[in-house]
């Protein structure tokens, strides 16, 4: 993997650059659409490609591990050929799902065992079986297992966890290091800043991490149910850190106002469940706010569903037949708002871009944050 | 509405024709996807259009009615405009709906009372709020209110039933002709023949529509249990009474060999909630067969779903993928399948208007009859 910085932000921390793996190029700052289970649900990928122009998407390692499996996985040839999506994807390492899926989890120094939320069967995640799941998925980037503090949390659990997290990346390094990609393309690991919302604990955590002098870093924890100013407050604080030539991944963020703020402090990508899980309850994230579409009042409001909008959705669909499917419980509804807030979404990032590109970034920054914020 | 038939099949009474309506040209013989809700299920209607090929789509005038309702439909411009369809559309009575989904129906002289099956809200359907209610949707092809009767049906119940039916079309007719359409495009209306599995009574039916002589003519109150042999019986009975240079619609018909022994009879249009329906289900029609993409056999084949078929899904995702994304209960799952079953009912009914216009049809239809019931 290889990682060019090209642009920054004179006014703020934003910065442009280019990931380049085995699968492609990726644009940065970017936005990560998830495909859980092997799927950004209700898109085709053709659609995730050409339509809402993902350029690379997330894959939840511990859905994965446990459907379709790690048989079916490696037969196929990994999560790009199953899936057929030939961009660039990047696994979690499955500790965010564990903590909050899995049934009777309990975590020791050697990992975590857990019981499925789908059968209730029994299963240990370590550092280095979720480095052989993440081989076997075959993701061009893959992460650290860590341990994912909750909020709130105390700073004597937090700090341990921290502490733990730091030995299991070692582990991590060391098991990935020994190993090799099972498929024709390189893989590259990420590390994961933890420390909760203690800022002594997210220093001790962004100096480790950097000594590790891995390809790209991530900070992990954030976005669990803090304050918005307390994430962006640990935010600001890491990627002071971090090394300002590695890609910087902030994880789970967030809404567009967040992923703006955050742009501005540094972090180069991001994933979040919030456009396509919102999109199937039927809320819009436009340039000029939030629709819910459920609401009444569009009930007979024939215009666009985005007059603005990116995508073919967008102009093709109205707000009262969108309306309409959402109350009727069509399949078609989930289709149509998912394209819609992915396509949103990667616009708003390639349009974070190319302002830090021509350098007026931080002015359409504070005009855009109160815009996408506001309900229509 | 113009109706020109082709060519006719030397060895059966199968027929190649061409329907001419306000939204274009329906090519005979037909498969209609059904389109509920103002959706066919889990499609765009730009995948209808250039992956499916569908010519025409049906909607149900029950569901309409009760969502999004008349006041919508009539704002939205009709029903094409509502969806952005504008190939033609095809709308039922809405009377199968009425006696199979809704509660407390009490039939009468006067029409059908009602409770909504989404909010027990009380309705009244009579012939003429039916047409009403089809000018409001604004289908190129609309139904006459008729009541469908169950198998099995007692011969008086079934006589006395197929009278009011009659009767019931005096009103549509009378109504129809005294209403105009509501938009730019003309309306054309078919009566439906009854009478249950009763050849005499079929006789009757089929005698007092074609005195009718309405543009088309449909053939309902079958594909309701009755065994596919006393349904093949029927059809031909009453086919061979029905006008040779008017459209035939089988309603609600049915499985891909069903629809090729109908052709056989001299059917032109056909549709069934089966290829949609059991796609969500994980069930795929192909030329050799059927699939259970369910079935274990299928969780490591990693070959094209359909190494022969013809929309773009076939080849893009494995049959292992599917299982997959069935299994995971995943939306994807039912756009796939919908969008291979669908694109097969319309190869299928297109490779036959090809054989008849070849002159090879029932040699064909006999070869394929056999390989498309076929469990894979």
């Amino acid at each position: 993997m290889r990682f060019q910085l090209t642009h920054s932000d004179p006014k703020s921390k934003a910065r442009a650059g280019e990931i380049t793996t085995g699968h492609g190029v990726i644009k940065t700052p970017i936005f990560m659409p998830v495909g859980t289970a092997a799927s950004v649900k209700a898109v085709h990928q053709r659609e995730l490609a050409d339509d809402i122009k993902a350029q690379i998407i997330l894959g939840n390692t511990y859905h994965l591990y446990l459907r379709p499996g790690l048989e079916i996985m490696e037969k196929a040839g990994g999560l790009h050929q199953f899936m057929n999506w030939h961009r660039p994807i990047l696994t979690d390492s499955g500790g965010y799902q564990v903590y909050s899926l899995s049934d009777n989890r309990k975590i020791k120094e050697e990992g975590v065992k857990f019981h499925s939320h789908i059968d209730g069967s029994r299963h240990l995640f370590t550092p280095e079986t979720v480095m052989d799941i993440q081989r076997t998925i075959g993701a061009d980037i893959i992460m650290a297992f860590d341990e994912c503090t909750p909020y709130p949390c105390d700073h004597r659990y937090a700090w341990k966890s921290m502490e733990m997290t730091h030995r299991w990346l070692r582990r991590c390094i060391d098991h990935f290091n020994s190993t090799g990609p099972k498929y024709k393309h390189e893989q590259t690991l990420f590390p994961i800043v933890q420390g909760s919302v203690y800022p002594d604990l997210r220093k001790i955590s962004a100096d480790f991490i950097t000594a590790q002098n891995c390809e790209g870093n991530a900070i992990g924890g954030l976005s669990v149910g803090e304050p918005a100013e307390m994430m962006y407050e640990m935010t600001e604080l890491v990627c002071n850190i971090l090394p300002y030539d590695k890609p910087r991944y902030l994880m789970g963020v967030g809404t567009p106002a967040n992923i703006l703020e955050c742009i501005a402090l540094g972090i180069d990508m991001f994933d979040c469940v919030m456009p396509t899980r919102n999109a199937r309850n039927g809320m819009l994230f436009t340039k000029n706010g939030i629709i819910n579409i459920r609401n009444e009042k569009w009930k007979d409001d024939f215009s666009a569903l985005d007059e603005e909008g990116t995508s073919f959705v967008d102009t093709y669909y109205s707000k009262a037949y969108l309306r309409h499917l959402v109350i009727s419980k069509e399949i078609l509804a989930s289709q149509i708002a998912t394209i819609h807030n992915l396509s949103f979404y990667l616009w708003l990032v390639t349009e974070a871009r190319n302002n830090i590109m021509d350098g007026t970034f931080t002015d359409w920054k504070n005009e855009m944050t109160a815009k996408v914020a506001q309900r229509l």
